[in-house]
C-alpha cells in the first residue's frame, strides 16, 4: 500500500505540474490504463493518449490550481483534495470549486481521477482591473 | 438523477444534524442498505443499524464538523465536501481534515460515504483557555 505522504506528495506535484503548464510531467503521474472522470458523471477518457488530450484542451485554457484546504490521504490507496480552479470562460474570468478523488497503484501512479463539481460550482469573477 | 442543489442540501442537512447531535436525523440521511467507509481503506458498515451504532459513537466523542470549503456537486449522483471535525482526544483537543464523498439514490438518500482521511490529517490543538 502507498503511503498517505507518497499520495498527497503525488497529488501536489500535480498541482504543480498543471500550474507550470507541464503537460508530459502531468501524464507521467498516471499510470498507463488509469481513467480520468471529470466531471463525475461524464464519460471516463481511459489511457495516456486520451488523458494527455484532455490536459492539452485545460492547459491551453490557462487553468490555474489552488489548494482550498489541505490534501486528505485516507488508510487505503486513495487521496483527496479540494481546490479552486480559475480560467478565462467567454464570458470572462470564472472560478471553479472542485474535489479531485485520486486512486493509486503500488509505485504511487495515479489509477483514477474523479473530479466532482457542477454548474452550481461555477462562479464568474470580477473583470481584473 | 438528483439535482446538484439537492444533493448538496443533504450534506449540509448531514453536517447539520451531527453538530446538533440529531442521531435519528442523521440516520434517516441515509438509504437502508447503505455504506459507510470512514476512513477509506477500513471495513464499510453497512445497513442503518450499524450506522446508527457508528454515529452514536461519534457524537458521544462531542466531535464537531465544520466546512474547509463550499460543498461540491456533480454531473452525477455523488457530491463531495471537505470539513475539518473536533473532537476530544485522549491527549486534548484534536482536528482530523476530512473530505467525505457521498453517493446517491433517486429519493436523494445517501447509498454510500465514503470519509478519506489518514492518521496524517489529524492535529492536536492547544489545550482551550
Amino acid at each position: 500500500m502507498v503511503p498517505a505522504a507518497q499520495m498527497k506528495q503525488a497529488m501536489q506535484a500535480y498541482l504543480d505540474a498543471f500550474n507550470c503548464n507541464d503537460l508530459e510531467a502531468l501524464v507521467a503521474l498516471y499510470a498507463d490504463d488509469a481513467t480520468v472522470e471529470d466531471p463525475v458523471g461524464s464519460k471516463p477518457k481511459r489511457g495516456r493518449d486520451e488523458i494527455r488530450a484532455f490536459y492539452a484542451m485545460a492547459l491551453k485554457n490557462g487553468a490555474k490550481l489552488a489548494l482550498a484546504a489541505p490534501i486528505r490521504g485516507s488508510q487505503g490507496d486513495a487521496a483527496a483534495m479540494a481546490f479552486d480552479v480559475t480560467l478565462a470562460s467567454p464570458h470572462g474570468r470564472a472560478v471553479i470549486h472542485v474535489i479531485d478523488v485520486m486512486t493509486f497503484d503500488a509505485q504511487g501512479h495515479f489509477t483514477s481521477m474523479k473530479a466532482y463539481w457542477s454548474q452550481s460550482d461555477m462562479e464568474r469573477l470580477p473583470a481584473a482591473t
